[in-house]
């Protein structure tokens, strides 16, 4: 688990890159493996408004294309069934009416297997488009479907999220890997520390190769000199925190934080579920030991920021984060380890200091527009701009993301109090 | 719908009664016949706290005869699962903690085959004890299958009802029933009354053949002279109080009516849409017009009352409508007339004056218990006898009811604002 | 306090009875006096939406008089201020648009001296009407008064449960009540208990002197044998209550009653505080002891439920209630007695068998119309009507209701959720 | 109003510097003049969570001198009253349990004139504390007097806006202010836009004078090069937006804010009052007509990003904001020039460009800390530091904030959707 994928279908296509075509259709599997020993229950329900069903995932992703490619540029597109395209919009305002979020797990019907033919219908079509399209319209189709690529694999990401979210609510705690859980080296090293000069620095993505727009535009930023901890905070050491009574000391808190802690009873991390004073956590693999050396994982942004003043220390801004891991390879403990669970630092599996992979890092950022940031004209421009307030920035990626799809210049965005995301934190200080 | 049952098993059995044994499996075998064509995610999904998934009511109706006989009184009883004590609990107190009912739709797993391998379980251990048991311990059994049958009686209706609420919040408007409905005389006579003299009139059930404690004890009752609407209201009269104002106008309502209507925007009832000035309605067969013939159905005490008021007229007490019922056969439009919908006065299928069957019917009697009522000691005497405050009687079962189910003493109740179940009103007035 | 008042105005008068004019004017005085040494803000603040502000009652039980009389018949009748019309109505739906309920504790202006004006103005006129009016007008205006003076009796009690409610929510315990309260005799004898025949009865009011509309129609009613304690539910019992785990028992509980206790996290009466393992009460008197042998208040009909159960006895019926009254004297521990708090059984202050006066008892009976009640026509028929559902029925008169208000007949009514009323109860159990 | 204040106190004192102590006595004179003309009532309610009664700001802003300066530093300090210190804390965790916040307004006692006397209580002792400190204690006592100066300044402005909100919900829109407004010069000019050229700029305050700590430390920044107007977006720009259907078209919209829109029903700026097709707003002079050459105010950021954004500009950042001011006097229409409202462009009583005074002026910086900031120890920390998350950064000052207390490096900060402060924007654009 996430099964090997064969691609399935020939390579040769007329104007779209065969290779982007063969890409495509891989993720497009990927989907389906991720989903295919779910039940039509898992893949129906919904647990939370900000969760969505795993048969929405497969069947939005779908939407995106027919709505963003197949509607306008396929000739005599006839859609899988009309009433999808209110029914799979997930926030697109310039498409129209929508389904309303919280009600995307009252849809039993389309079901997982008419849910399966509606993608085989668009997947038909897709080929059909790359073997026909040409010229200019070739070059704007080519990008809506490495766009349509990325989209769908940050879903796979939040599929695996939204399903570890509604197996935590189920008394019974089902595991949604299969098997037991690889073995991983125990005892985390005490965290070294590293220094970085700071100064102008380049940031941002510089447009070679595919990024949001949100990554862009590349710019200066003056970064000043900071020292970031090589590894991510261990579960270890967030039982100390717990244990000193972090929870319940008011003054290590923001003030929304508080408001939160008291509000939800928040006295452990997410998942954390304490029997005759042993703390275990719900995972991907079932109810599973809370281990000392595994990072910590699913605390939100005022959990992170509590965890920090108490240290002593802080979050990293982005952009030290960026220029930190500037010269490591965009690998790591990402979905195709089939670990499907954060590693302690130092494992084979694992990237260099846990920059990539692992854990998506909160950062001290607040989610902003880069200077000279413009949102793209039409629906496409609502993909990232809106909701550039209220929330912070992380870096990284974490073990639910899809192989290679996390970037040194990727932004991920979160209300500071979710913790539903493979989420961790990692502590910086002056330099 | 729904299909004909054969009993699948031998009548022949030891301390129990064969013909309740097999009225037992047949009622057993109904509960699977009216989920056969329901899918997984079908039986999952929770529509709203007040709803269960049919997954739940299945297993639930099992979880009835495990916890109050096969647990007691089957030696060496291994449950089919110890944690389904826990998660298909639904509000007794006197059996332990229970699984919150506002997450009854988080339970994907046990999935809907499991589920019926679990009443396959208690099914066979149902045999074995019915044949096992004798002496002074048989006629309890007896009296708790008796229960247990009338019990998951009253789950199959609610299952309907439930599953008619989720697919009510799907806009591509599922059918349950399969095929088109069965076609009615149009046209409901004009309403004729008819007079009661009133007086001593004893009510209540007088102890032969099963009953709830909640129909008892029978007693006296002083009822004055009142006349009665030998039909149900009509969608067509009702469409004639919507015209008139009727949702706009407060003074036609109660107080905590009008709040109602105002904070949930209600201007029809419940599962009426309206597209381009046509009423149509949310039903069992999907989307269908509004006949004006056809009993209004889905609407709340608030509703009625205030329709009662309009009209100059008042909802019957729940004497007299018993009074009323008296010479009548307990019969009409039950769910085996495959009908599921309220059918108009004088329908071959329905029952006499539409007493029983087609809706209940909301009474002017709040739930209150009898005189003399004392509830059962331990879980048993939770049934009825907690809920006897803020709710409203109905009486006369519906179109949803098993066939035989209901009773000239039966009372059932609702919180006044509620309206997803098969409820509608007839008219009185003062003798 | 309530201090004495002396008739400050001449009781000759043309058309109008002089008694009845000097009855009005003392109960206008009244009013004014029960608020003379409360603060500007302390009469402005509304403490919850169920509860109003001082001035408001002061205000609106003028409106009643303007709305209900002046403007009507009174010749060229000038208001105070048009928009009253608006600020002052409570909830008369035939009056048209009035200001929200929840925001009653928004308008600081007009200040207590402008609304002292306003009564000033109104009392003035209604002296001219009076005076002025003859004929069949004069009988309806009599009426009217008759019904204005006991409206506003009605609010005289309202003001003292409200601004106790304010003033409990102040951690300074202010108290309206100046002084010490008066000692009373301690220790409640052992609860003697009556039995009462029952028997065909007759109940409701007969129509000689002023009632409300929903006290009737008088009519029989059919009462089994009963028996009722001699006095209320004291606090010594309900500690008893408490200690035996009362507020943690579900099954003593009627379901909505359970709910209840634990969204509100109630665990002992109203106003009750727990200091170093001793209880004391917020009272008109600021923070008192709780005495053993006084009466329990503020109790909801869900805990006078659940004791009553707990005790193994019930409580009794409003017909009940009225048949054991019928030979009492209707008076007791009113306000008059400038007691301000129940009194244990057998005080000089109180009535027989604290029937009248004390607490408001509440009753098993829901608030429900009489066969044959008729509300009246236009804005007075809401007085009452509009009202019955969702409540409870409770008799007697409490320790804050004015001096001769209540009668045997006379039907208060709460949700069984609130609290915050002079409310106890009483034990019954079958003959 | 204000009035003119004269200094009632004689200036020699021991160990403190006597111009302090006069600014100190000042300003607490300044915050009963305010209040002067307030009843009991209109000091007493709290109108929203949000907003806080006047009569607890005089109190609040007394406890601080109490809490933070007298308790410690004064020898043998009695307090006022001892649970003042519970009653009037407002979010000082270090300083123990609180009255919660949304109660405020349930405390009518202690009444208006016992808080006065509870502020002579404590400036009498404050005049012992500052003649008898001397040497290292003076310094600092000085601070805490400073500081108290500018949080007692704070809250005079909140005083006014609390005020406004709590006479905006009275639908008889009494007024603030006496007299008629000031008549001021119509017609603003057309927008005049001014370039800057970015580059490494210092921002933040350089430790001359007093500055909250969230003001530093003074850092470079990088800033590129922009244009700002010259003056504030006026209300017929304003209504320009609306006419085009500004708050009816999502896409404009940040995805929060227009979830606020719909949320809370807005279609024009807070207190605007739409009768007969006419505008008007409720302010601090009562319901006035809106001017099309005023600013517009009391916009939340959601709803100045989208008209920036419908205007095809954006808003500036903090530092954009800052550098533009760099060579500005930091003066304007403050609460000084009594016209308690903001003025068109080029009023006599504004300052230049409308930078100081008037509206503080959204920005798009998030309030976060800048680079190396850390809040003091102890209670005094708590002051700003807590707060950086979820806000957005305001500059510049507005009609209600106190003469001379803003400054070119003040950041002032509220959440997105709030708008009940005297709040604007001016566009910006890229350079």
């Amino acid at each position: 688990m996430p099964p090997t994928l064969t691609a399935a279908r020939a390579p040769a296509r007329g104007g779209i890159d065969a290779h982007l075509m063969e890409r495509l259709f891989k993720t497009r599997a990927r989907s389906l493996a991720l989903t295919a020993h779910l039940s039509d229950a898992d893949q129906a329900v919904q647990s939370m408004p900000d969760a969505s069903p795993a048969k929405w995932h497969l069947a939005h992703t779908t939407w995106f294309f027919e709505a963003f490619l197949l509607r306008d540029h396929l000739p005599g597109y006839a859609p899988f069934d009309e009433r999808y395209f209110y029914l799979f919009n997930s926030y697109y305002e310039h498409e129209g009416e929508r389904h309303p979020r919280p009600q995307r797990g009252m849809i039993t019907r389309p079901g997982a297997e008419e849910v399966r033919a509606y993608r085989a219908h668009v997947d038909e079509r897709l080929e059909q488009l790359a073997s026909s399209v040409s010229g200019k319209a070739a070059a704007l189709v080519a990008e809506r479907i490495e766009l349509g690529i990325n989209h769908e694999e940050q879903h796979q990401e939040l599929l695996l999220t939204d399903i570890l979210h509604l197996f935590a609510q189920n008394p019974l705690n089902p595991a949604y890997a299969q098997g037991t859980p690889k073995s991983g080296p125990q005892g985390a090293a005490e965290a070294d520390w590293r220094g970085f000069d700071g100064g102008i620095v380049r940031v941002g993505h510089e447009k070679t190769g595919f990024a949001y727009d949100n990554e862009g535009p590349a710019h200066d930023a003056l970064v000043r000199p900071f020292r970031l901890s090589e590894r991510l905070v261990t579960n270890g050491e967030w039982l100390e925190f717990m244990e000193d009574g972090g929870y319940g000391t008011a003054t290590l808190w923001l003030s929304d934080g508080w408001a939160t802690v008291k509000a939800e009873g928040w006295r452990a991390p997410g998942y954390w579920r304490e029997r005759d004073g042993e703390w275990r956590q719900k995972s991907l693999w079932g109810l599973q030991p809370v281990e000392d050396a595994a990072p910590v994982c699913h605390v939100s942004y005022y959990e992170a920021d509590a965890f920090a003043h108490w240290a002593g220390k802080r979050l990293a801004t982005e952009f030290e984060w960026e220029l930190a891991s500037a010269d490591l390879p965009e690998t790591g403990n990402t979905v195709g380890t089939g670990q499907l669970r954060p590693l302690p630092a130092g494992h084979p599996d694992g990237g260099a200091r846990q920059m990539f992979g692992d854990l998506w890092e909160w950062t001290s950022s607040p989610y902003a527009p880069y200077p000279g940031f413009k949102p793209a004209q039409g629906a496409i421009g609502e993909y990232n701009g809106k909701f550039m307030c209220n929330q912070m920035v992380l870096r990284g990626g974490s073990c639910t993301t899809p192989d290679g799809h996390v970037r040194r210049s990727y932004r991920n965005f979160f209300y500071p109090h979710q913790r539903w995301q493979f989420m961790g934190l990692r502590l910086a200080e002056d330099g």
